[in-house]
């Protein structure tokens, strides 16, 4: 019997689920209904089409109803929107948005792929004409109209996610001053906040003035554009707002449906992407997702996943079995001449699980130092202290951070360890890489930590510190000279701690650091074998300076 | 007690035992004698100096002498050949290169690091004073030297190894007319043939002269530089020869001490680098490794394995008991503005020990291709088609090639499958990837193949094919007018199969093909549905055309 396969949402995972189950039934009947005029848009380029970098628009167009028609034999019905479920009789209604006509259509099998919208906070004045949310096509053309026609001269980008960023640096390249306004001490939501530092700094180096720790309350239309109100009493006169503050997904059919809705308003699924309702399925960024390393319900809205959800789904209506198997949250960015990525679990969210970890720092060369162009790759891992499990990673850097971070997300994925990152044989040649990569660096770091070769002590621990520490700063004079020294350390280069030893007392407990932390490696395990009670500052000045400067 | 321990060879794996040895115990004594005046110099960089490209000499001095005794308070000797080992009293005879004194030097524990010669033929002439091999900084010196004085036209690289390609692009950065002679039919040995015709043409393509298939037998100083004769009856002239022929493991010490040999020359140990004698450890190009991927012995001659494996000498002198885990060979070489790179197994080496395996190719985008710059990576993939462990990985192209290979390192040193790879979830944003990225791709590709979902042949069985297979293009027609065909095929555009269904004969097998696999895979499946006997050519007509373009 030919299946019937009705796909409400033609974007990402709409898309792959029509695309494979037509790959595997040559008979179905597959129709997709998509409430927009598009269908498989690259929306994750939305923002580079503003700023430039794409300049044609159609490049965003991967797919038209017209070729995904021609080449998988669909029936695709734009500007149609699903406006309601009857999971007992198996039917849809729609409403073509054109003539208002509403119909119905029956279904053996229903998948919804309905995204997620953007938040857009209940604050007076929101819905002026010159506030704006980016998640589709014609929300880019809006900007852009704005853009072209009015010429802003200043913008304020609330929020500071993906989105968020990719906007402020779209924004800056159009030559409109931006200011980003940000809730948190920190932007990229998904890196901890000593991370965000150096992108903060890069923000701000490009001249986006950044308003961290506040909130948009207002939105008054005046004369000369807008004026924000802020939480923190100040005020804001701009041409233009873009909220990227988040998204939610998109669940009202679903719930008018009586599918399972998770708490955070995700659709909830098993593994083979099946709803609560038999021959309903739900993909991509509408559903509730576990935590591929935590196991906890997550809202992981990317489009790897939704794509793989897709195919799943389909999979299963066919009775291929096929299971969709967690959401690491691999991510990256591009803030400007950096990249900033991550992968599993950050700190704070092992910290607001209580999940025991540990983390430390490297701070390494993409490639080897003595060929030209090397830059810094700032690594933190978090790791199980008990079996060295990696637990998540992120990075900053101005290269070869996607290249770590996709290695570590492969390590996560295998349940590998820190044993294993020590061995990990990478590509090697000067022009990219070090014989000794910043993942094996990392994997060093790490599994001496947890064999209990290594005892390190955290950047933020040190203001506990007593009168019972000293704090050796193993760095050259020049060193310090330049970048400066924490409070109450005393400099001795580790290449003369031995002809200094009588300056150590034995009787207190020895922080050393460096600039990284491999010099002070070599200097804990020195004192260390010479009877000292010692500890190593993971990441090093490198890392203190990250700390000392959060929220700023 | 005070341990003593001799290491012979300040580079590399030598130089990274007496780092470790030192920071295990404060109080060894730990001897390093050295032939020649460098420790732990950026072997690596050498070509790149000799190019131009890394500027300052100095650079490639990683440690002195000088730096190491003072970090790590070891007794280095350079110009110090180690010319015997008395396994049985414990003691090295060491000859000092200046004075030509003798000494011996007792040891609790010898490791041996003397590394790998170039291997230079025994064919006439061969000593002649423009003929070179660059192993060292002296080695380089000489080139350089060569190069500023004499300013030679022309060079000849015999060898088409990692060594050879770099010198022939330094050659041709000095402005030197280059000819690179190379026995195979293929340069980059550890990729297979195919895979090295894109090498070939970036290397004629920046004026390297390729000579395959060829060998140098006669080497004649003449008036106006040398003359080369070949195997193949042709002579060439030019003023300098480097030789880059390949290395083998310095064994001489090793045989003198009666340990034993393996049969590529290399010094057996077990995993924890102990050899056939007691309290004699050896780490480096010198040792036989094990393959990780076939298990068979192995000699690979890189930096990273040799690093971890001096680690792991001076671990078990210390009563660690830390192993070795085998070497993957993972390798790359930057080929002008291409990259080449591959991990784990070839295709050539399952094919001569025997393994069963399958392979799939994929030519997808380094990063989104809507975003500017996206560039094509080639990537091969070879796996166990019973379980889908992945063997190997080969990849080149201009970007993303490294990260590609490291994550599928990675995955082989996870013993991971190509359905992992389906589910990797790696960084996607425009300017890094895609959200299906090659490596998910070629899980696609290589998964389908395994669960029988998808028929592939190979572009070097279309000979075979008879009369009874139809080969059907589905690319467009402009392709084909661009870009060419294979003879005999029928051309039919994937969008308009079904409008042409007549066209195709039930009767026979078709095999399909469009550009890189994709689009073939789609026709695939259509006309299995509809049940014709079909196959897709993996890799479409860009693997067509590398495999009709082996040894050219």
């Amino acid at each position: 019997m030919t299946k019937k396969i009705v796909i409400v949402g033609g974007v990402a995972g709409g898309a792959s689920a029509a695309a494979r189950a037509r790959r595997l039934s040559e008979d179905a009947d597959i129709i997709v209904f998509e409430r927009d005029s598009f269908i498989s848009f690259a929306n994750c380029g939305l923002p580079y089409h503003i700023g430039g970098e794409i300049e044609d628009r159609d490049a965003l167009l991967v797919q038209t109803p017209e070729s995904m028609k021609a080449r998988f034999n669909l029936d695709i019905r734009i500007q149609s929107e699903v406006i309601g479920v009857d999971a007992e009789r198996q039917e849809v209604t729609v409403r073509e948005l054109a003539s208002g006509r509403e119909y119905s259509e029956r279904y053996d099998d229903l998948i919804l792929s309905p995204g997620a919208v953007p938040i857009v906070p209940p604050i007076p004045g929101v819905d002026s004409e010159s506030v704006f949310t980016l998640r589709n096509i014609p929300d880019m053309d809006r900007i852009i109209r704005k853009i072209n026609i009015e010429a802003p001269r200043s913008a304020v980008v609330v929020g500071g996610g993906y989105i968020g960023i990719e906007m402020a640096e779209a924004l800056i390249h159009r030559g409109i001053e931006t200011t980003m306004v940000e809730l948190a001490n920190q932007i990229m939501p998904p890196m901890d906040p000593e991370m965000a530092v150096p992108l903060h700094q890069e923000m701000r180096r490009n001249g986006v003035r950044l308003q961290l720790s506040d909130a948009l309350e207002k939105v008054e239309e005046t004369a000369e554009g807008l004026e924000l109100s802020m939480r923190s009493g100040r005020s804001l006169q701009t041409d233009m707002v873009i909220l990227a503050i988040g998204v939610r997904p998109e669940n009202t059919l679903a719930t008018m449906a009586g599918l399972a809705i998770g708490e955070k308003g995700g659709i909830q699924v098993d593994r083979t992407m099946k709803t609560s309702q038999p021959n309903i399925w739900a993909v991509g960024d509408a559903v509730e997702v576990r935590d591929f390393v935590t196991g906890a319900p997550a809202q992981i809205p990317l489009a790897g996943p939704a794509n793989r959800q897709g195919r799943i789904a389909a999979d299963n209506i066919f009775d291929l079995h096929s299971e969709y198997k967690d959401t690491q949250g691999t991510g990256i960015c591009k803030v400007f001449e950096l990249s900033a990525a991550s992968t599993g679990a950050s700190e704070k969210m092992l910290v607001a699980q209580g999940i025991d970890y540990e983390k430390i720092y490297v701070h390494g060369a993409d490639h080897a130092g003595y060929y030209p162009g090397a830059t810094q790759v700032h690594l933190k891992l978090v790791f199980d202290p008990k079996n060295g499990r990696v637990l998540g990673a992120q990075a900053v850097g101005a290269k070869g951070v996607d290249k770590r971070i996709d290695v570590l997300a492969t390590a996560i994925r295998g349940g590998m360890t820190v044993f294993d990152l020590e061995e990990f044989e990478l590509c090697y040649a000067p022009p990219f890489g070090s014989a000794k990569d910043v993942i094996n660096q990392a994997g060093f770091v790490a599994s001496n930590l947890c064999r209990g070769e290594h005892a390190v002590c955290h950047a933020e621990d040190l203001p506990e510190f007593s009168d019972d520490v000293v704090l050796v700063d193993v760095r050259n004079p020049t060193e310090i000279t330049v970048l400066g020294s924490i409070d109450g350390s005393v400099n001795i280069p580790v290449n003369s701690l031995r002809d200094n030893l009588d300056r150590l007392p034995k009787d207190k407990t020895l922080v050393v650091y460096c600039a990284v932390g491999l010099r002070g490696y070599v200097a804990y395990r020195m004192l260390k074998n010479l009877g000292y009670q010692v500890k190593n500052m993971t990441g090093g000045y490198t890392t203190y300076q990250m700390v000392k400067r959060i929220g700023q």
